[in-house]
């Protein structure tokens, strides 16, 4: 099998991994269903409890004592997107500027040892210590000189992309800093170059708020990409989501549970992604000013189509400050 | 019905169309089917022959003569995105640089009276008709002044984007340039600087060649973003598709179907988008030398995760020497 390879098009400008690997993971989803409810069934889930051995190596477990039951677990992909092996050095072939080794990690995170728990059942603290296994395992990546970035995302559902239904996240270490980040930054900069203000430390209208907390505040973004797109930003100015500590996270894991049982309820248990957007491991600190990390969810209620994929451009059927109003009204509990 | 209205996003830097009106559109598709049939019955289908008078006013239609039978009809969408009457003068509540009134064209090219016959199974000097007609549509919409940017693009299959299955391409005229398109701009600009020939002259590694016709090259490009994309490049240096002639349709028409077969054999019959690529109508003297059209066929494979949509960059599990080399052999008759 070849190695992954990361190329750059002139054209596009744009890197894109190559992967073969990837096309032979196993999926749980007997059909693209919209609900992607998925395999109920624990049997063959490499994620659940008792099912480790079925699983890429473990690089850490909450909690680390081995002889409690574990609650999160953060283990290799076994079909990676990126060799966490191939160094640059050792790569053959670059002999071009847009090409690069395809070297990078990418891990899982499970959730929980049971199937059938979401997140969003789990207790604000719970969440919170997921997201505390994030910054941890981000904090060991970050100590590898070649990662630029860190992407931490969710797929929950078969048309938002899982393949397995089992509650995890991903992350994936990248070698670049990917393209969305680096329009983001630039964007961002150009805010604050005419304004002296960080896009982010502003408050956001209250037509576009949704819920607030300590630290956090959730709202639909002025110009939502998608549908019912949600945006969860810390109050205080601050770059990188790893530098999160115990408090916000358990503060930060309240409003995530709420805004997912949110969706859940007003969009009928929706396909979801969530991302977690941060700033580059190397940022320089004339970019920190204006670099706010923030949570972004994404409900999956449409289908993108040759318009999207050829200009970039999207469209969204709902106003902002509509899906906001919608989103603040409903009653989750 | 609020009019639709576009917004720039200061963290993003992307420009979003809102319109309510897209929220009302049918479908004939019963489910989100991945081969996505859809409706083969054409009684209640607007496209079809005989039921001009379901379908929003007609624009033009080919051949002109109304006594004999239409091959295709360019109408308005009856469920438009931007509205054409809807003048940026008259708009309110323009209050920022980030919003825009929503004023532009949304069409759709009827590609031919019958519900079953698609573009692949049409001949060469016909598939090349549709293209004049894109073409004659293009140079209508440039002759207003606010338009910067028309998007060609066809949906076919239901997990593509399609709402109705009968065959048809669509064009959005737009008052901004699209952020694919500036990035393309950008990226083939430094190439030219860099090595003072354009991207797109310079001939694909034979690698990567799928087929040639007289005045066209397909090929996979070198970083597809997508498995099995295909760009139809012409030959010889051209910014604008509407600059395209008779001639050149038609031997453009015979690539574009043969491609559409390839897939359809090699691919067993894949939801598909296929997007033309051009220069903004108002290019300067200076941008030209670089920017070089193609036409992007993107078959549907898989489903987007949050890691492209998080981060902008793709996973490919397929090389593209590989890709062009399955595409290169398939016997396509
Ligand atoms: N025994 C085992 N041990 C360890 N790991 C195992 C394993 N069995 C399977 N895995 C891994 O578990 C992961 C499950 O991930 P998800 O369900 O979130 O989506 P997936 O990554 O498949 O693809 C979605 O997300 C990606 C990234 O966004 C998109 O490229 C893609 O199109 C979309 O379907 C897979 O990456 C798989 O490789
Ligand atoms: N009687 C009538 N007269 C005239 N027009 C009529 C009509 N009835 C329906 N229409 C229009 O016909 C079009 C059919 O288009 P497609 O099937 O290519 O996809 P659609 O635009 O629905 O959405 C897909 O493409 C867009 C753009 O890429 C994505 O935003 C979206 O998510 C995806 O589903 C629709 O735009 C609809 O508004």
């Amino acid at each position: 099998m070849a190695s992954p390879e990361l190329r750059k098009d002139v054209v596009t400008g744009r890197w894109v991994v190559f992967s073969t690997a990837r096309s032979k993971r196993p999926s749980d989803f007997k059909s693209k269903s919209p609900s992607g409810s998925g395999n109920s069934n624990s049997q063959n889930c490499p994620f659940c409890v008792g099912n480790e051995h079925l699983c890429a190596p473990q690089i850490f477990r909450v909690p680390p004592d081995p002889s409690s039951e574990w609650k999160i677990r953060v283990i290799e992909n076994l079909y990676p997107a990126l060799d966490r092996n191939l160094r640059q050095r050792d790569a053959q072939g670059e002999e071009s500027p847009e090409v690069l080794a395809g070297f990078g990690f990418h891990d899982v995170v499970i959730e929980g040892p049971a199937h059938g728990v979401r997140l969003s059942d789990q207790s604000p603290r719970e969440v919170g210590d997921v997201l505390i296994a994030f910054r941890t395992r981000i904090k060991e990546l970050a100590a590898v000189e070649e990662i630029k970035y860190v992407q931490v995302f969710k797929n929950h559902g078969a048309s938002a992309g899982a393949s397995l239904s089992h509650p995890h996240c991903q992350m994936i270490a990248l070698p670049i800093v990917p393209p969305n980040v680096s329009t983001r930054l630039d964007s961002m900069k150009d805010h604050f170059r005419q304004t002296r203000q960080c896009a982010l430390c502003e408050a956001p209208s209250n037509k576009l708020v949704i819920n607030e907390s300590t630290h956090f505040v959730s709202f639909v973004p002025f110009a939502a990409t998608y549908p019912f797109e949600i945006w969860i930003t810390p109050r205080i100015h601050s770059s990188h989501f790893h530098e999160i500590d115990e408090d916000k996270a358990a503060d930060l894991g309240s409003l995530l549970k709420l805004m997912l049982q949110k969706i859940s309820v007003q969009l009928e248990d929706p396909p979801f992604n969530f991302m977690i957007q941060t700033t580059p491991l190397r940022a320089t600190t004339s970019e920190l000013p204006y670099a706010h990390w923030f949570l972004q969810i994404v409900p999956q209620l449409s289908v993108v189509g040759g318009f999207e994929l050829g200009s970039g451009c999207y469209i969204n059927p709902i106003f902002p400050e509509d899906a906001a109003e919608l989103l603040r009204e409903v009653n989750a509990s």
